[in-house]
Protein backbone atom coordinates (compact mmCIF):
# COMPACT_ATOMS: atom_id res chain seq x y z
CA UNK A 1 0.00 0.00 0.00
CA UNK A 2 1.41 3.71 -0.90
CA UNK A 3 2.48 5.97 1.85
CA UNK A 4 2.57 10.01 2.56
CA UNK A 5 5.96 10.52 3.81
CA UNK A 6 6.87 14.11 4.73
CA UNK A 7 10.44 16.18 5.27
CA UNK A 8 9.66 19.17 7.88
CA UNK A 9 11.77 21.27 9.45
CA UNK A 10 13.26 24.88 9.38
CA UNK A 11 14.62 27.23 6.81
CA UNK A 12 18.10 25.85 5.35
CA UNK A 13 17.75 22.57 7.56
CA UNK A 14 18.15 20.63 3.85
CA UNK A 15 14.70 19.50 3.06
CA UNK A 16 14.86 19.41 -0.51
CA UNK A 17 18.34 17.40 -0.84
CA UNK A 18 15.89 15.09 1.71
CA UNK A 19 13.37 14.68 -0.19
CA UNK A 20 15.63 13.36 -3.28
CA UNK A 21 17.43 10.89 -0.48
CA UNK A 22 13.99 9.95 0.53
CA UNK A 23 12.77 9.38 -3.27
CA UNK A 24 16.04 7.60 -4.06
CA UNK A 25 15.68 5.37 -1.29
CA UNK A 26 12.43 4.62 -2.30
CA UNK A 27 13.17 3.79 -5.61
CA UNK A 28 16.19 1.60 -4.71
CA UNK A 29 13.77 -0.55 -2.87
CA UNK A 30 11.24 -1.38 -5.39
CA UNK A 31 8.79 1.37 -5.15
CA UNK A 32 8.54 2.58 -8.80
CA UNK A 33 5.64 5.21 -8.64
CA UNK A 34 6.35 8.27 -6.15
CA UNK A 35 4.94 11.71 -6.61
CA UNK A 36 6.91 14.80 -4.91
CA UNK A 37 4.81 17.88 -3.48
CA UNK A 38 5.53 20.80 -1.87
CA UNK A 39 3.51 22.81 0.64
CA UNK A 40 1.95 25.70 0.69
CA UNK A 41 1.45 25.34 -3.24
CA UNK A 42 1.62 21.76 -5.43
CA UNK A 43 -1.42 22.63 -7.62
CA UNK A 44 -1.63 25.56 -9.99
CA UNK A 45 -4.91 27.34 -7.16
CA UNK A 46 -2.77 26.40 -4.69
CA UNK A 47 1.00 27.68 -5.97
CA UNK A 48 -1.52 30.87 -6.24
CA UNK A 49 -2.16 30.68 -2.48
CA UNK A 50 1.32 30.25 -1.92
CA UNK A 51 2.32 33.49 -3.91
CA UNK A 52 -0.11 35.69 -2.00
CA UNK A 53 1.39 33.98 1.45
CA UNK A 54 5.35 33.96 0.31
CA UNK A 55 5.88 37.20 -0.98
CA UNK A 56 7.12 40.35 0.64
CA UNK A 57 3.97 42.91 -0.03
CA UNK A 58 3.23 46.79 0.98
CA UNK A 59 -0.11 45.32 2.51
CA UNK A 60 0.30 43.76 5.96
CA UNK A 61 -1.46 40.11 5.43
CA UNK A 62 -2.62 39.38 8.66
CA UNK A 63 -1.68 36.27 10.92
CA UNK A 64 -5.32 34.76 10.55
CA UNK A 65 -5.50 35.31 6.62
CA UNK A 66 -1.86 33.63 6.60
CA UNK A 67 -3.27 30.72 8.72
CA UNK A 68 -6.76 30.25 6.04
CA UNK A 69 -4.18 30.52 2.98
CA UNK A 70 -2.42 28.01 4.38
CA UNK A 71 -5.08 25.70 4.97
CA UNK A 72 -6.59 26.20 1.92
CA UNK A 73 -3.93 25.49 -0.01
CA UNK A 74 -3.11 22.46 2.11
CA UNK A 75 -6.72 21.06 1.55
CA UNK A 76 -6.58 22.00 -2.44
CA UNK A 77 -3.20 19.57 -2.71
CA UNK A 78 -4.63 16.58 -0.37
CA UNK A 79 -7.96 16.87 -2.58
CA UNK A 80 -6.96 17.07 -5.86
CA UNK A 81 -3.56 15.57 -5.35
CA UNK A 82 -2.33 13.54 -2.62
CA UNK A 83 -5.13 11.30 -1.65
CA UNK A 84 -5.79 10.96 -5.73
CA UNK A 85 -2.06 9.93 -6.00
CA UNK A 86 -2.34 7.56 -2.74
CA UNK A 87 -5.68 6.01 -3.88
CA UNK A 88 -3.56 5.07 -7.82
CA UNK A 89 -0.78 3.29 -5.76
CA UNK A 90 1.55 5.79 -5.91
CA UNK A 91 3.72 7.38 -2.90
CA UNK A 92 3.95 10.65 -2.28
CA UNK A 93 6.74 12.17 -0.51
CA UNK A 94 5.91 15.73 0.69
CA UNK A 95 8.25 18.89 1.34
CA UNK A 96 6.20 20.39 4.14
CA UNK A 97 2.40 19.43 5.34
CA UNK A 98 0.10 20.20 8.33
CA UNK A 99 3.07 20.00 10.87
CA UNK A 100 4.16 23.41 9.14
CA UNK A 101 1.41 25.20 10.60
CA UNK A 102 1.36 23.82 13.55
CA UNK A 103 4.76 24.91 14.32
CA UNK A 104 5.17 28.30 12.26
CA UNK A 105 1.56 29.78 12.77
CA UNK A 106 0.99 27.78 16.22
CA UNK A 107 4.25 28.20 17.46
CA UNK A 108 5.98 31.16 15.88
CA UNK A 109 3.02 33.50 15.53
CA UNK A 110 1.47 31.99 18.77
CA UNK A 111 -2.29 31.30 17.16
CA UNK A 112 -3.81 29.04 19.63
CA UNK A 113 -3.26 25.36 19.08
CA UNK A 114 -6.92 24.59 19.36
CA UNK A 115 -7.68 27.24 16.81
CA UNK A 116 -5.63 25.96 14.77
CA UNK A 117 -6.93 22.24 15.31
CA UNK A 118 -10.28 23.29 14.96
CA UNK A 119 -9.79 24.34 11.23
CA UNK A 120 -7.36 21.10 10.42
CA UNK A 121 -9.76 18.91 11.84
CA UNK A 122 -12.54 20.84 9.50
CA UNK A 123 -10.94 20.06 6.02
CA UNK A 124 -8.59 17.48 6.63
CA UNK A 125 -10.48 15.03 8.80
CA UNK A 126 -8.20 12.63 10.14
CA UNK A 127 -6.09 12.57 7.61
CA UNK A 128 -2.73 13.04 8.35
CA UNK A 129 1.32 11.73 7.26
CA UNK A 130 2.65 7.85 7.20
CA UNK A 131 5.62 9.09 8.37
CA UNK A 132 7.13 12.89 8.89
CA UNK A 133 10.81 13.10 9.19
CA UNK A 134 11.53 16.19 11.23
CA UNK A 135 15.13 17.48 10.23
CA UNK A 136 16.44 19.83 13.21
CA UNK A 137 18.49 22.80 13.23
CA UNK A 138 19.76 25.49 15.22
CA UNK A 139 17.79 28.50 13.41
CA UNK A 140 21.06 30.80 13.55
CA UNK A 141 22.61 28.08 11.76
CA UNK A 142 19.72 27.02 9.31
CA UNK A 143 18.91 30.71 8.44
CA UNK A 144 22.80 31.36 7.13
CA UNK A 145 22.09 28.38 4.63
CA UNK A 146 18.83 29.59 3.19
CA UNK A 147 20.95 33.55 2.94
CA UNK A 148 22.81 31.78 1.02
CA UNK A 149 20.73 30.74 -1.43
CA UNK A 150 19.58 34.14 -2.23
CA UNK A 151 16.76 36.35 -1.50
CA UNK A 152 14.60 36.01 1.82
CA UNK A 153 10.59 35.26 1.26
CA UNK A 154 8.02 37.11 3.74
CA UNK A 155 8.46 34.55 6.22
CA UNK A 156 11.81 34.21 5.97
CA UNK A 157 12.53 37.71 6.74
CA UNK A 158 10.94 37.01 10.45
CA UNK A 159 13.24 37.70 13.40
CA UNK A 160 15.03 34.84 14.79
CA UNK A 161 12.99 34.37 17.98
CA UNK A 162 10.53 33.59 15.06
CA UNK A 163 12.38 30.57 14.39
CA UNK A 164 13.23 29.63 17.98
CA UNK A 165 9.69 28.95 18.68
CA UNK A 166 8.91 27.31 15.82
CA UNK A 167 11.67 25.43 16.44
CA UNK A 168 10.73 24.49 20.17
CA UNK A 169 6.87 23.46 18.99
CA UNK A 170 8.40 20.94 16.18
CA UNK A 171 10.27 19.29 18.75
CA UNK A 172 7.20 19.71 21.08
CA UNK A 173 5.08 17.75 18.59
CA UNK A 174 7.60 15.09 17.50
CA UNK A 175 7.85 14.03 21.10
CA UNK A 176 3.92 13.25 21.12
CA UNK A 177 3.41 11.53 18.36
CA UNK A 178 5.24 8.38 17.06
CA UNK A 179 5.04 8.52 13.41
CA UNK A 180 7.51 12.06 13.60
CA UNK A 181 11.16 10.85 13.36
CA UNK A 182 13.55 13.27 14.41
CA UNK A 183 17.13 13.76 11.95
CA UNK A 184 19.47 16.03 13.32
CA UNK A 185 20.04 18.33 10.61
CA UNK A 186 23.15 20.20 12.24
CA UNK A 187 25.34 16.94 11.26
CA UNK A 188 27.22 16.66 7.72
CA UNK A 189 25.26 15.85 4.67
CA UNK A 190 26.69 12.19 4.37
CA UNK A 191 25.44 11.57 7.85
CA UNK A 192 22.30 13.61 7.35
CA UNK A 193 21.60 10.85 4.78
CA UNK A 194 22.09 8.01 6.56
CA UNK A 195 19.96 8.81 9.31
CA UNK A 196 17.13 9.75 6.70
CA UNK A 197 17.88 6.17 5.24
CA UNK A 198 17.95 4.51 8.93
CA UNK A 199 14.58 6.21 9.82
CA UNK A 200 13.17 4.92 6.29
CA UNK A 201 14.60 1.15 6.96
CA UNK A 202 13.23 1.27 10.31
CA UNK A 203 9.82 2.33 9.27
CA UNK A 204 9.63 -0.20 6.23
CA UNK A 205 11.13 -3.03 8.32
CA UNK A 206 7.16 -2.16 10.09
CA UNK A 207 5.15 -2.00 7.08
CA UNK A 208 6.32 -5.00 4.90
CA UNK A 209 3.66 -4.82 2.62
CA UNK A 210 4.40 -1.22 1.86
CA UNK A 211 7.46 -2.96 -0.51
CA UNK A 212 6.27 -4.62 -4.01
CA UNK A 213 8.88 -7.35 -5.09
CA UNK B 1 -20.43 56.01 17.04
CA UNK B 2 -20.33 54.33 13.49
CA UNK B 3 -21.70 51.38 12.60
CA UNK B 4 -21.29 48.36 9.74
CA UNK B 5 -23.97 48.16 7.90
CA UNK B 6 -24.17 44.73 5.12
CA UNK B 7 -26.29 44.41 1.84
CA UNK B 8 -26.48 40.43 1.32
CA UNK B 9 -28.50 38.58 -1.66
CA UNK B 10 -28.26 36.33 -4.25
CA UNK B 11 -26.67 37.26 -7.99
CA UNK B 12 -28.70 39.85 -9.79
CA UNK B 13 -31.11 40.73 -6.00
CA UNK B 14 -29.73 44.47 -6.67
CA UNK B 15 -26.66 44.53 -4.28
CA UNK B 16 -24.74 47.47 -5.82
CA UNK B 17 -27.90 49.78 -6.32
CA UNK B 18 -28.69 49.07 -2.54
CA UNK B 19 -24.97 50.00 -1.55
CA UNK B 20 -25.48 53.33 -3.29
CA UNK B 21 -28.96 54.06 -1.62
CA UNK B 22 -27.44 53.46 2.12
CA UNK B 23 -24.64 55.49 1.66
CA UNK B 24 -27.04 58.40 0.17
CA UNK B 25 -29.28 57.80 2.83
CA UNK B 26 -26.70 58.16 5.23
CA UNK B 27 -24.99 61.06 4.08
CA UNK B 28 -28.27 62.74 3.62
CA UNK B 29 -28.53 62.45 7.36
CA UNK B 30 -25.57 63.48 8.72
CA UNK B 31 -23.14 61.03 7.85
CA UNK B 32 -20.58 62.20 6.74
CA UNK B 33 -17.48 59.81 6.09
CA UNK B 34 -18.59 56.53 4.69
CA UNK B 35 -16.56 53.73 3.18
CA UNK B 36 -17.82 50.82 0.80
CA UNK B 37 -16.27 47.12 0.48
CA UNK B 38 -16.57 44.14 -1.10
CA UNK B 39 -16.33 40.68 -0.21
CA UNK B 40 -15.15 38.50 -0.88
CA UNK B 41 -12.04 41.36 -2.03
CA UNK B 42 -11.74 44.80 -0.48
CA UNK B 43 -7.78 44.97 -0.35
CA UNK B 44 -5.14 44.51 -2.36
CA UNK B 45 -4.37 41.01 -1.07
CA UNK B 46 -8.07 40.28 -0.37
CA UNK B 47 -8.57 40.54 -3.69
CA UNK B 48 -6.27 38.16 -5.43
CA UNK B 49 -7.78 35.85 -3.00
CA UNK B 50 -11.32 36.97 -4.68
CA UNK B 51 -9.66 36.18 -8.03
CA UNK B 52 -8.65 32.24 -7.28
CA UNK B 53 -12.62 31.83 -6.03
CA UNK B 54 -14.52 33.62 -8.91
CA UNK B 55 -12.44 32.81 -12.00
CA UNK B 56 -13.31 30.08 -14.28
CA UNK B 57 -10.76 27.54 -13.67
CA UNK B 58 -9.42 24.13 -15.35
CA UNK B 59 -8.68 22.91 -11.76
CA UNK B 60 -11.77 22.37 -9.91
CA UNK B 61 -11.58 24.17 -6.24
CA UNK B 62 -12.71 21.76 -3.66
CA UNK B 63 -15.21 23.78 -1.67
CA UNK B 64 -13.34 23.52 1.52
CA UNK B 65 -10.60 25.34 0.06
CA UNK B 66 -13.24 27.77 -1.44
CA UNK B 67 -14.78 28.49 2.32
CA UNK B 68 -10.75 29.01 3.72
CA UNK B 69 -10.41 31.61 0.78
CA UNK B 70 -13.68 33.54 1.46
CA UNK B 71 -12.69 33.60 4.96
CA UNK B 72 -9.13 34.48 4.49
CA UNK B 73 -10.33 37.12 2.78
CA UNK B 74 -12.81 37.93 5.20
CA UNK B 75 -10.43 38.36 7.88
CA UNK B 76 -7.65 40.39 6.00
CA UNK B 77 -10.46 43.01 5.28
CA UNK B 78 -11.79 42.71 8.89
CA UNK B 79 -8.35 43.68 10.30
CA UNK B 80 -6.97 46.11 7.75
CA UNK B 81 -10.03 48.14 6.87
CA UNK B 82 -13.03 47.58 8.40
CA UNK B 83 -11.96 47.96 12.23
CA UNK B 84 -9.56 50.71 11.46
CA UNK B 85 -12.57 52.09 9.86
CA UNK B 86 -14.54 51.93 12.43
CA UNK B 87 -12.42 52.93 15.11
CA UNK B 88 -11.73 56.07 13.35
CA UNK B 89 -15.56 57.22 13.43
CA UNK B 90 -16.02 56.17 9.40
CA UNK B 91 -19.23 54.08 8.65
CA UNK B 92 -19.03 51.14 6.69
CA UNK B 93 -21.24 49.76 4.06
CA UNK B 94 -20.41 46.46 3.02
CA UNK B 95 -21.56 44.62 -0.36
CA UNK B 96 -21.50 40.85 1.25
CA UNK B 97 -19.98 39.68 4.39
CA UNK B 98 -20.19 36.68 6.41
CA UNK B 99 -23.80 35.86 6.62
CA UNK B 100 -22.55 34.78 2.23
CA UNK B 101 -20.53 32.16 3.58
CA UNK B 102 -23.06 30.95 5.70
CA UNK B 103 -25.73 30.78 3.22
CA UNK B 104 -23.57 30.05 -0.37
CA UNK B 105 -21.15 27.56 1.78
CA UNK B 106 -23.74 26.11 3.98
CA UNK B 107 -27.04 26.11 2.13
CA UNK B 108 -25.61 26.09 -1.29
CA UNK B 109 -22.78 23.74 -1.00
CA UNK B 110 -23.86 21.95 2.11
CA UNK B 111 -21.35 22.23 4.13
CA UNK B 112 -22.00 21.79 7.74
CA UNK B 113 -22.62 24.80 9.46
CA UNK B 114 -20.68 23.92 12.61
CA UNK B 115 -17.65 23.85 10.67
CA UNK B 116 -18.55 27.04 8.86
CA UNK B 117 -19.13 28.44 12.48
CA UNK B 118 -16.17 27.05 14.17
CA UNK B 119 -13.47 28.74 11.40
CA UNK B 120 -15.68 32.11 11.90
CA UNK B 121 -15.41 32.28 15.68
CA UNK B 122 -11.93 30.84 15.06
CA UNK B 123 -10.95 34.28 13.06
CA UNK B 124 -13.70 36.86 13.84
CA UNK B 125 -14.43 36.09 17.15
CA UNK B 126 -17.77 37.78 17.79
CA UNK B 127 -17.50 40.82 15.60
CA UNK B 128 -20.67 40.86 13.15
CA UNK B 129 -22.16 43.95 11.67
CA UNK B 130 -24.87 45.83 13.42
CA UNK B 131 -27.19 45.79 10.66
CA UNK B 132 -28.03 43.29 7.37
CA UNK B 133 -30.23 44.12 4.59
CA UNK B 134 -30.79 41.00 3.25
CA UNK B 135 -32.17 41.75 -0.55
CA UNK B 136 -34.48 38.43 -1.07
CA UNK B 137 -35.51 37.20 -4.67
CA UNK B 138 -36.13 34.55 -6.52
CA UNK B 139 -33.39 33.11 -7.84
CA UNK B 140 -34.81 32.23 -11.27
CA UNK B 141 -35.10 36.04 -11.36
CA UNK B 142 -31.80 36.95 -9.91
CA UNK B 143 -30.07 35.28 -12.55
CA UNK B 144 -31.83 36.05 -15.17
CA UNK B 145 -30.72 39.67 -14.69
CA UNK B 146 -27.30 38.79 -13.52
CA UNK B 147 -27.04 36.91 -16.94
CA UNK B 148 -28.01 40.26 -19.03
CA UNK B 149 -24.64 42.29 -16.94
CA UNK B 150 -22.48 40.07 -19.19
CA UNK B 151 -20.53 36.83 -18.39
CA UNK B 152 -20.62 35.20 -15.45
CA UNK B 153 -18.25 33.92 -13.19
CA UNK B 154 -17.61 30.38 -11.43
CA UNK B 155 -19.95 30.40 -8.36
CA UNK B 156 -22.70 32.54 -10.76
CA UNK B 157 -22.42 29.37 -13.16
CA UNK B 158 -23.86 26.76 -10.59
CA UNK B 159 -27.30 25.11 -11.17
CA UNK B 160 -30.25 26.77 -10.05
CA UNK B 161 -30.79 24.49 -7.34
CA UNK B 162 -27.71 25.85 -5.32
CA UNK B 163 -29.12 28.87 -5.87
CA UNK B 164 -32.73 28.21 -4.28
CA UNK B 165 -30.53 26.47 -1.00
CA UNK B 166 -28.58 29.47 -0.41
CA UNK B 167 -32.01 31.97 -0.30
CA UNK B 168 -32.87 28.90 1.76
CA UNK B 169 -30.22 29.48 4.26
CA UNK B 170 -30.40 33.25 3.72
CA UNK B 171 -33.93 32.94 4.97
CA UNK B 172 -33.62 30.59 7.87
CA UNK B 173 -30.46 33.04 9.06
CA UNK B 174 -32.45 36.00 8.91
CA UNK B 175 -35.58 34.80 10.76
CA UNK B 176 -33.40 33.66 13.55
CA UNK B 177 -31.16 37.24 13.60
CA UNK B 178 -33.09 40.49 14.30
CA UNK B 179 -30.13 42.49 13.30
CA UNK B 180 -30.97 40.96 9.62
CA UNK B 181 -33.96 42.79 7.93
CA UNK B 182 -35.62 40.81 4.64
CA UNK B 183 -36.16 43.56 1.81
CA UNK B 184 -38.45 41.61 -1.13
CA UNK B 185 -35.99 42.39 -3.85
CA UNK B 186 -38.93 41.05 -6.25
CA UNK B 187 -40.56 45.01 -6.45
CA UNK B 188 -39.57 47.59 -8.57
CA UNK B 189 -36.63 49.81 -8.18
CA UNK B 190 -38.49 52.84 -6.26
CA UNK B 191 -40.24 50.21 -3.84
CA UNK B 192 -36.73 48.61 -3.29
CA UNK B 193 -35.17 51.28 -2.44
CA UNK B 194 -38.55 52.86 -0.14
CA UNK B 195 -38.07 49.41 1.80
CA UNK B 196 -34.12 50.21 2.50
CA UNK B 197 -34.24 53.58 3.39
CA UNK B 198 -37.82 52.13 5.46
CA UNK B 199 -35.26 49.78 7.45
CA UNK B 200 -33.03 52.23 7.80
CA UNK B 201 -34.93 54.89 9.64
CA UNK B 202 -36.24 52.36 12.01
CA UNK B 203 -32.45 51.33 12.62
CA UNK B 204 -31.54 54.64 13.12
CA UNK B 205 -34.43 55.70 15.09
CA UNK B 206 -33.57 53.05 17.32
CA UNK B 207 -29.70 54.19 17.34
CA UNK B 208 -29.83 58.05 17.87
CA UNK B 209 -26.23 58.48 18.93
CA UNK B 210 -25.39 57.07 15.26
CA UNK B 211 -26.08 60.46 13.55
CA UNK B 212 -24.09 63.47 14.70
CA UNK B 213 -26.10 66.55 14.33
Amino acid sequence: MSKFIVIEGLEGAGKSSAVRYVADYLHGHGVARIECTREPGGTPLAERMRAIVKEVHDERLTIEAELLLMYASRVQLVETRIKPALADGIWVVGDRHDLSSQAYQGGGRGIDANLIGAIKRAVLGDFKPDLTLYLDIDPAIGLQRARHRGELDRIELEQLSFFERTRQRYLELAAADESIKVIDAGQAPEQVKAAIEAALAHYLKDEPSCIPG
